[in-house]
């Protein structure tokens, strides 16, 4: 017997701090996703939260390529996922593949924050999805050159991540023991200490 | 006259959309920051936010140098920006550098998403902080090398951002026009369609 969702979460949640967004300590990367669709106007507001991150310039050089379970879009992103991930995300009823401008429209200079804003407005989909009881998983996972290829993605935009986006499912779900024990590992963090510095290597002291 | 910081948000905030987590539609990034200090207990909740922000391999490759008023760390961080932002940024009560470490820790190879994550820490901190009330602006205009010198930052760490993090003040505080002006002027987005794609270059027909 494995953990029940409902029992995982207790361990992948963060502890409560008074103050701290919920989506925040709350918000982790399942593998197991239920067999329920994410209802369109939920999947509206996961977007409308990506776009109003913040970006270098306000370049907003973020394009997401979004499938839904049964579509062409959702089959090309599944492809060119690597089978470790494909094992369990092709179960997700959404599939997401971030991609950013790395030339700055404006002047088509170079954007040396193109992937560093991408990564934050990948991330406030995770906080808005995770607002709204879904649940994101992201994956660095997969073959670039195939992703390019089966969406013909111009040189001129690089990778983010891939992300399955859905309602959390039962861990039991999962295709073989190596997720199971993934799914139902502690969630941990390095100390702020070794995160929040004053000087090189020394911990700022702060608070 | 120009028009108050109260005044101002109306324009910045985005509209309100039901079920969207109000910190994504109302944080924007001021210059103007007043006179006023961030409690440790303010500045230790926009870390954890930070700390719980997820990662390839879960690696955290994210390190925040990070400097109040009056401190060497903050008079760091200060001199390696650009005069334009100084103009401004040193009125902040916090200044705050990002670096990420370029490989994994568990096998020392490149790591691709370092700064991919990068970005979505530090957005975690621009979302933390305005749960709190505190407003954030990151900027892309600093010397590097120079940052790197006067922290002794090894070349294994990239930069992120730079951030200002305070109280937002009053946009007359500022102290040119050309600064006022950017300060009351509306946030814009593109719309959703031109981010959210089925195919290349056509929008996603999903909600």
């Amino acid at each position: 017997m494995t953990l029940s969702a409902t029992e995982v979460n207790k361990l992948k949640h963060a502890p409560k701090i008074e103050g701290v967004l919920p989506a925040i300590l709350e918000r982790w990367s399942p593998r197991a996703f239920a067999d329920r669709d994410v209802s369109p106007a939920d999947l509206k507001k996961v977007f409308e939260a990506a776009r109003w991150a913040p970006s270098s310039y306000n370049e907003q050089p973020w394009r997401f390529l979004v499938g839904v379970r049964g579509s062409t879009t959702f089959d090309k992103i599944g492809s060119a996922l690597m089978p470790f991930n494909q094992a369990w995300a092709l179960n997700a009823p959404v599939l997401i593949l971030g991609v950013a401008k790395t030339k700055f429209s404006h002047n088509d200079t170079a954007n040396n924050y193109a992937i560093f804003d991408l990564g934050a407005a990948s991330s406030f989909i995770t906080l808005q999805a995770a607002a709204l009881g879904l649940a994101t998983h992201q994956m660095a996972g997969f073959d670039k050159a195939k992703a390019r290829e089966v969406f013909s993605i111009p040189d001129l935009y690089e990778f983010g991540s891939t992300m399955a986006l859905g309602y959390q499912g039962e861990p039991s779900t999962l295709a073989n023991e190596q997720l199971i024990t993934g799914e139902v590992a502690p969630r941990t963090r390095k100390p702020v200490s070794e995160l929040v510095l004053s000087a090189w290597d020394q911990p700022a002291k702060l608070f």
